[in-house]
């Protein structure tokens, strides 16, 4: 029997199944289909405009294409693997819907310039979603720094204790982090919201088409001014996928403190159950399942870019089959990052955060070993000499067992005679992040002022 | 309502549907079934040898899970994801068949060995097959490059011909790359060939269980020796996707090469039909698709490799569920590769090889300059000055649109006295490629030899 | 003897020199030397004007950062690994020129907000002259477009003849791609023109430094409005990589063609000899070495940013030294990308063209194919039925070794009465390119209206 | 003037120095020298004993090596630019040295073989040297893990306490990952003991060479049999790299886990001050800076293979200058991996552990859990429900603020009353770890078998 490829004249043989398959894509692209559909529904729309196909066959595509929506919305289509791709798909089920008329759907198109013209219809789509998702977890971390200005840490340098911070000022960080991810979300609508359709094949086409019209149709911002690039350009999912990736890192460092948080030894946060799962074996286990799994999906976005930035790597113009490739890495990201940030979302929201271990944490430690420091600074002592002088007290401490505030006043007039009785206080946890009220420090006022900031920033987007 | 996890009892609340399925790995772990009851096949009987649980319930469990077995190989068995992975999904249907005895399954062992037993096998027999299909591919090389002895075709060096060479001399360079593949992968036993059962969730068990009786029932050559070690390690794994990124980046630069054998400027194959596809908008093309696809996946693979290497970093003892992230790039790749030595046999077994376009490349260029410079070292001139005058001989050429093969003899006796007459037939492809006889040049002596060589070796696996 | 390192006063046992060398980061990080004063100079006029330290200590630290500059400017400097970084030794040698009063440089500050200012002083820089850079190789490319609007070559797919098109509409297709890299650069700047300074260790400080003044001195155009963020971001870096990625991949797909087009095969154009060279064994060869080097170096690019994604995976905050590691492959992108550019501007601005052969591999292949099918589709046939005569036609053609010029009229009218003596024009390559009209399109006009707007883009930067 | 290169002769412009030195490769492949040496020795020696050469020539060559090494030895060779290679270089001071005469050493030999060679033996060489510091590191390991039989240490999965373990088996966890590392770098000298010399450029050659003379001259075990795949391959240096990315990561492992273990919140270990380092502004700090390194320097090991894979990633045969991009790679994992092996071994050899801590953390938390759920199921409760009523147990203490070894008996006879008074001794987690006898596990009869196992095994290496 005949091949009855869509372009099978040229060829002799058939394909065998097992061929076929390994080139359909099918089985992943049906995603592409409401995408696919609102890309031709503007074609015949401009095909009919423009004079290229006749008014009532223009009619005849557009009535059979909505129906495919219909039939696509209600769940009522089968896609098929013989039909190699959604392209070919659609226009089988168009022909079953309408007869052959529906050939003339591909006048002045290519599945090259409609492939590009899905995935960045489909892209645009899903960076909306996106940007509300980022939104909403900024907003949890706003809330919840909002209840945590006077909360007291350890704040952290190479894990060990370094100066004490409010807690608030710690997720403001991850806010600031989230919110550079939302801005490079919204950069990289810069070069999706464009219209490759009219790119044909790769040189543009002989029929009198307009593309202008099409994009508007489509709800395009601008289109693409080289036809070759619009079919062999990849860009905006590799910015996609690199700004995926950095979102997973920040994600991927939150996780990691909610881990060592929730641990034995930090005691700092319970995570709801609802976040949390046991173990088959060991009755007492909750595991903060959910923040490794986060962490672990960091190296699936990782992976995901490598594998593109590998697959454009030394291609020559215009499109090759490699392009097929684009895919399922795109369709895996995005849904990993809405669940991801769906997930940290719901995981902060519902925490329970221990302010007393937290504080404890800080006095019995040695983060205000550069209060003292500081202290001597600014009575003079060159910055270098007073580090020299805390850090022997601090040997001296540890020795016997003991912290800076226990240290008797007679120890500190023998130190230096700089150092008078409101030491004490100044080397309380309180103080110490209080009186760092530096633009941008842990100081609370700085703090309330950062998400004041914060907060009429999230309102303007 | 209670929450009926196995490991819920300690949890006050249950999982929301949207977290319990971000959690869950069902959706692609139910590809371990068949491994997962060859385990528990093997763990119940050395329970009941072993006096752990009673003969009358090792035999009510073990019944149970050939029933399983035999629905699942009859496609009988329907998975469900809020029994959230695999071994969930076997103990409820379990369960389900034969009451609550079932329960005593799970006795000295924990998820966390399980899985690793289940992954091991599952590679286990995967390499078997990956091995079989590599050793036809190579077989196809070897079919291939007996009929191609005396095929002469360029060599390229930096894309530029360089020498004539045998088209089986390339072919070969190809077998050995995919010997080395099939090397690779035989290591990749020794550390996938390994039992981790009985480690239990960590730490091994308290129950008198006998982990060499479970090891042999199950096949394995050996087993883990530290618990913490076997149910967190997933080296084997790693070699497997570093072994794949090979073997793809090897097929790869075949299908590099094939991509531009078919094409109009080479015009040295044309592949068959079967592995070519047209284009929906342009009748004449017969495209590499295949070719394409499988250099366009390579990426895929790179890309499960940095994804696995990325989860791993810096990951504490013992397991974290970061580690359920090792699956799906394990299956993926299983997949991608088995699917591409399939495919590269197949358009290597069917495509047609244009001798005469290849030999006729080699006798309208210069890559009988080596020859000429050989020619003039072999009487006694240092190389580097034999190299300078052909160089210049080559210039002269160029300029006049001729070849050095073109020269009248009385401009080669005006460049050298050294040169003789027979100039004219060293100069020709056919002698430059017989004469170029050293072990494992391109040399047909050599090919020959070669190719016994190979024969024997492949026999021999 | 006693450990002087400037953190020294806590420890008991010196570092060994191994691993001090181990640690030390000076063998590269020398290379911010100069943005290292900037920020010193910058830091100290804010310390005394905020009378922070005294007007006369502020002076004499200037005085001895300004010897310093000129010193290192005239390459006067030599630095010393048991200081382990650039901060270290400049304050080494500041102590050497202005004695202990030093040490009052440091205060207020931490080498975690000092190393995150230089890297964001340098980086700032760096983007500015790739910023030219690019800017020139997209003149280059214009101006080459320029000269080849009616310069016909096949356009390719699958690397298959598909259509002609003109050899401007290709490189204009890489104008667009380096436009794309120019608008990353530039949206790079955003997150890299901000002050860290002032966040100290991680947390701020309880001196009344102004952050505003130390950045406006610098001349950054805003600051980080949280402490622990500004010590542990790395994303404007990642953002870097990321980008140069971008630029590396469309260089290797300009090199990749490059390489074929000057291979014998091709033969489309020959690169000057400043940018080939040759072998050392065969007399004849000229390599597009400049072009393999560029597209291999896409791999180390592509390195560098894995290498710090992977950094970057589950740090906590604030500082850890696990980010000392984000310096190499910065320096080393900067280094490859800015050489690449300048590279290819010289090879593309000094290769030769030639025309004749492009024109003529359009000449003698089926690339016209398309002008058939869409002729019949345009007198109304549905386009898949006019593809399935067209394709059917070339398989004629291509069995008798003719194309689709040299059928014979009586042979068309047989094949569809729609055809006309009008057929031979259309199926011209000239022709072809022409009226393949539509915007973006390789239609001699729309490249005319591409290349005036290009040029009015570039001047507008 | 004319261009000296030795491939200069078809050229008719200069190379322009700045285009020159982004091809040169002399600025990193000096450090295959000795290397080169020793290649270029063994080529002499058997070009001379094959009559190839004059005795005398090859006797003045010989000569002139020898002198060159000794140059080398003795730091006395300054390597110039302009030269391009380390093998240019090399012939043009071999030049200086004895004449033109040197010119006949390029005979038979092309610089593609060459540097094949140079990496073949400096791999070659390095292997060994790394497999003898991973012996160092596991017996390091085996010593501590020696004085540590006894020592109680929570054991963790998701980061949370699971059950009690030995210590010394923690640390043979590692034992284990390293070696399969060693397994894995010493299959890796399968495919890097292997001779390329004598591929010449790419095709072998019409020299009467002895390709067997040479290899056994430098020592190798064998010879590549196919020329075309002896100049391209790099799988060597791939599998090198792919090695070394998994030692790395188990590097990091160890040191994510020192790294908690020394931070305040566990208090396992101190590292020795001379592995820690300080804070230039908080005097109390002490980082553990080395562990930090190694973790980050993982990110670099993982680049570098991730770069090599996508520069060989489509490459056709055979040589092509993007090959020059494996070696910087390759000599920075060398070093890196070196000096983390040294590192790591010399930071466990002095750190102090602090077992009171560890043991102490294993009497207040709920890691016996599953010795009273193992307990109940060997008393004949299905293990799934024992683990129920333990899953409450912990619930109820747990808000109770105690834990399970503080329930009075009479709350035990309610809950089952197959519970015995020897149910306080089952809970200690001396007795715990003591039980956990069965193969592999932390028993510690078991860890002291698996002691003698790996002495055995070390000592037969």
């Amino acid at each position: 029997m005949a091949n009855h490829k869509l372009w099978g004249g040229r060829f002799e043989a058939a394909l065998e199944s097992w061929v076929e398959e390994f080139g359909a894509s099918i089985s992943f692209d049906y995603q592409l289909a409401p995408y696919d559909l609102k890309g031709s529904l503007a074609h015949v729309q401009m095909l009919g405009a423009q004079g290229i196909i006749e008014p009532e066959e223009a009619a005849a595509i557009r009535a059979g294409l909505e129906k495919l929506l219909e039939r696509y919305q209600a769940g009522a289509i089968a896609f098929d693997v013989t039909n190699e791709d959604i392209h070919m798909n659609m226009e089988a089920l168009l022909t079953e819907e309408i007869g052959p008329v529906a050939g003339k759907l591909h006048t002045a198109r290519s599945r090259n310039d409609q492939v590009a013209t899905d995935m960045h219809l489909y892209l645009k789509d899903q960076l909306g979603q996106i940007g509300e998702k980022l939104l909403h977890l900024r907003e949890v971390l706003l809330a919840l720094a909002e209840e945590h200005v006077e909360t007291i840490m350890p704040g952290y340098t190479h894990l060990q204790h370094a100066q004490p911070i409010s807690f608030a000022h710690h997720l403001l960080a991850y806010y600031q982090m989230f919110s550079r991810d939302s801005e490079r979300y919204a950069f990289n609508l810069k070069h999706t919201d464009l219209s490759p359709l009219g790119a044909a094949a790769l040189a543009g086409t002989t029929f009198p088409i307009d593309r202008e019209q099409t994009a508007s149709l489509m709800g395009f911002s601008g289109l693409y001014h080289n036809s070759l690039d619009a079919v062999s350009d990849r860009d905006f999912i590799l910015e996609f996928l690199s700004n995926s990736s950095m979102l997973m890192m920040h994600l991927s460092r939150l996780c990691e403190e909610l881990i060592n948080w929730c641990s034995y030894e930090y005691g700092f946060v319970s995570l709801s159950d609802t976040f949390s799962t046991g173990s088959s074996i060991m009755p007492q286990k909750k595991n903060p399942d959910m923040a490794e799994l986060i962490r672990g999906k960091t190296g699936r976005v990782y992976g995901h870019l490598f594998s593109l930035l590998t697959v454009m790597k030394s291609l020559p113009l215009a499109y090759n089959k490699d392009l097929q490739e684009d895919k399922e890495g795109m369709f895996d990201t995005v849904e990993t990052i809405q669940k991801s940030l769906d997930i940290m979302a719901g995981m902060l929201s519902s925490m329970t955060v221990h302010k007393d271990k937290m504080l404890q944490s800080t006095e019995k430690d040695f983060s205000n070993a550069t209060e003292l420091a500081d202290y001597l600074a600014k009575k003079g002592l060159p910055f270098r000499e007073a580090h020299e002088i805390v850090g022997r007290l601090v040997l001296e401490c540890s020795r016997s067992g003991s912290y800076l505030q226990d240290l008797p006043f007679a120890r500190y007039q023998e130190v230096s005679p700089l150092i008078e009785e409101d030491i004490y206080q100044v080397l309380q946890s309180q103080t110490a992040v209080r009186k760092r009220n530096s633009l941008g420090g842990t100081g609370f006022e700085q703090i309330r002022q950062e998400l004041a900031r914060a907060k009429k920033d999230l309102n303007s987007q």
